[in-house]
């Protein structure tokens, strides 16, 4: 990089990953399968056949370590992909610190997430499987709004379930999402059963995750042409997001900087994560890095720092096949005060493992701090993250102080994952001293 | 271009450009000159020295072909710039056409619009000649967004006037110019005497460009630490956008076309107009190019197609020179059903000079065919644009389907101005059918 002032690097799309990369073929460890609620055994492929696609349930088990992109996903990456990746100049100097900072965005995609990059392909390997409609459950909106954008590229049609907190007081979201042509109603609903029964039974809940999954769950197990599609958790949303991680790479590398020494990225249900930080979790396993790899949760839904590590069910209505993942159980709601997304009761199995095997550290990052992050970073660097991302940017920060205390120069890599830019009530919140912390 | 799936040409920051490209040393006749509102007389520099640092006075009235852009302005251009530029090979599809169609966008800016280009150049030349305060007005936001985030960047205060009726209606406008760091008040306010006279004389008004660009200029004018900032209409804004074109022409060279058959702007002030097409028209006067460029404006604020060319003022006040321009009158607002920007009374006296020289055309897009256009775009490209710019895109539609039924292939560019993630209530009112028309 002969330029020192070079602030990004970009890709062109002939240098776009071809392949998705699966860390389980890498893993020291096998991750433990997922059950069969009914007989707790290692669940079989057909057993997911009423929810999902044959070849996302292949994605789901593979132990192929790279899975061809379909052409077709391809040529729709390339509307936003390779996403840029930036040399924090002006974050470093706000900051002071002796610490070089780099950040790979995301919210350049046309909801303004990762989201996109699964929600594309789901869409795509369910209309090769010949179903029309899609259902799906969002919280804050960003994955309902990608699954949207996808399922009509490919006319299919989609059913969102949407957290009825989030439904009710961020209505830019779902506005997004009807406007790429998606149906949305706020959860629990009279649409389902589960819905129904919820209402019932808690008259004056806001919803959960947990509990929209139930009902877009329910609605397309009683449909022959519809699937079910999830934004996080499983190992093929993971698996379709570690293009982040595999370009990220390049242009690290196109910075003319060795091996990143630190890499933050925010968690929730835990795809964003796997997405950027298991490309670097290859490198070290391979002996050729030695990254240390920190997910960043929310203290307000802390499923890696306060959860257990159990079987579990994904949902409140218990519909999920069981998962082996840290979770603070399926009714788990997140304290109102909580304004971003982040707000799963359990993690993706595979962060977990990784987690549980020290491959992982994990930490958990409390509201304010994460706003205060945010609106630093904004006003250095011209970018409003989103709230989610708000989590990673906070960790990254705390390092970047402490290598200036230790006069370090550490490599310090940021995964955005998303604009803040349907955030800004929370920030005007934030700035008028009125959030609560959690 | 090997690859006829390509969808995007991003340029390097050393492909940025240099110089911004004044458009005044190309033309066959001299534009008329500002004049002085009390004499009638051409202004002098000395006449705007009160408002403007002598950097921007120059630009203003300079002949130069080429202004060479400072590093410091550049460096901060690098957040964002160069902008992408894409074939938009699904809006092709959507259409049916036989017409090439591409876009140059600019809502990947730090407010999503390429209201940035002038906002970093205008702060940093106040910053040189040390107004450590800029004022201004804006009207949806985007505007008042980018100078808020110019200002921290080189740590001056920002004080805002906003359009009431946007202020109240937009909030998330003003939550990110307060992220930023800017001071923003509901115009007219309580706070200036043109405010305060135009409170007690429309007592109901919500507000208009013209009565908040009148309390900006008083309290620039009574500060002498402080500048005035406007966002479109004069030469020195129209020449900081020109970094817009002078990359389009770059990246249309680089996707294999020859030169545009045609160019579709967005029109308000006409900063964006200029900005993408003066160096398209630089190509035509130097006899390498015949593109058609057509400036599309919102029949709810038509001053091309519907104004009067003559000397006006660009404020209900009557406090800024007189400037020559196709004018609606400075008293003029808009009807409370326009939903977007592009509100202004008056446009740039260069676009008008060469719009009564022929070297442009106009036309008026309605409100209902302008959303129409955007939801269309939004769905093939993944891009939701801006209100704004779904003018531009409702003209270049339209077109591309005369070129279908001619049985032609034109090249036609697109100027997209900015994102309308801000903007997503008027596309819910638009789908649900609640939208008047214009």
């Amino acid at each position: 990089m002969s330029d020192p002032k070079q602030t990004k690097v970009v890709l062109d799309e002939s240098q776009m990953p071809t392949h998705w990369y699966n860390i389980v073929a890498d893993l020291p460890t096998p991750p433990p399968p997922h059950l069969h609620p009914g007989t707790q055994q290692p669940l079989q492929p057909d057993d997911l056949a009423p929810l999902f696609p044959p070849a996302l349930i292949e994605q789901e088990v593979t132990t192929e370590r790279w899975i061809e992109i379909p052409a077709e996903v391809h040529d729709i990456y390339r509307l936003w992909r390779p996403s840029p990746f930036y040399r924090a100049h002006r974050l470093e100097k706000a900051l002071g610190t002796t610490a070089r900072i780099y950040y790979k965005y995301e919210g350049a995609s046309p909801v303004g997430s990762h989201k996109t990059n699964s929600a594309v392909a789901q869409a795509y390997f369910n209309k090769v499987a010949g179903r029309t409609r899609l259902t799906t459950e969002t919280g804050a909106g960003q994955w309902g709004s990608a699954l949207a954008f996808a399922t009509q590229i490919f006319g299919q049609s989609c059913d969102i379930w949407q957290v009825r907190s989030s439904y009710e007081g961020k209505p830019y979201r779902h506005y997004l999402m009807e406007t790429f042509g998606a149906s949305v109603v706020a959860s629990p609903s009279e649409l389902t059963e589960a819905g129904r029964a919820l209402r019932e039974q808690f008259p004056d809940t806001t919803g959960s995750l947990g509990m929209a999954i139930s009902e877009a769950v329910e609605a397309a197990a009683k449909d022959p042409n519809a699937s079910y599609s999830l934004g996080s958790v499983l190992n093929h949303v993971a698996l379709h997001q570690t293009v982040i991680g595999q370009e990220a790479l390049l242009q690290l590398k196109l910075f003319g900087e060795g091996p990143a020494d630190y890499l933050f990225a925010c968690a929730g249900g835990g795809s964003n994560l796997a997405g950027i930080a298991f490309p670097f979790l290859r490198e070290n396993l391979e002996g050729r890095a030695e990254t240390t790899i920190v997910a960043c949760e929310p203290k307000a839904a802390p499923s890696l720092t306060e959860g257990e590590y159990k079987y579990d069910f994904g949902d409140t209505a218990h519909l999920t096949p069981l998962l082996k993942m840290y979770s603070l159980g399926p009714d788990f709601v997140p304290a109102a005060v909580h304004a971003g997304g982040l707000r799963y009761h359990g993690m993706s199995p595979l962060v977990s493992h990784c987690y549980h095997e020290g491959l992982l550290q994990a930490t958990a990052i409390k509201q304010l701090d994460a706003f205060e992050a945010g609106v630093i970073f904004s006003r250095a660097e011209g970018i409003v993250p989103a709230s989610e991302s708000n989590h990673a940017i906070a960790g990254a920060i705390r390092q970047a102080r402490l290598a200036t205390e230790a006069g370090e120069s550490p490599v310090i890599v940021i995964g955005v994952s998303g604009s803040g830019q349907l955030d800004l009530p929370a920030y005007a919140e934030f700035l008028s001293g009125g959030m609560a912390d959690s």
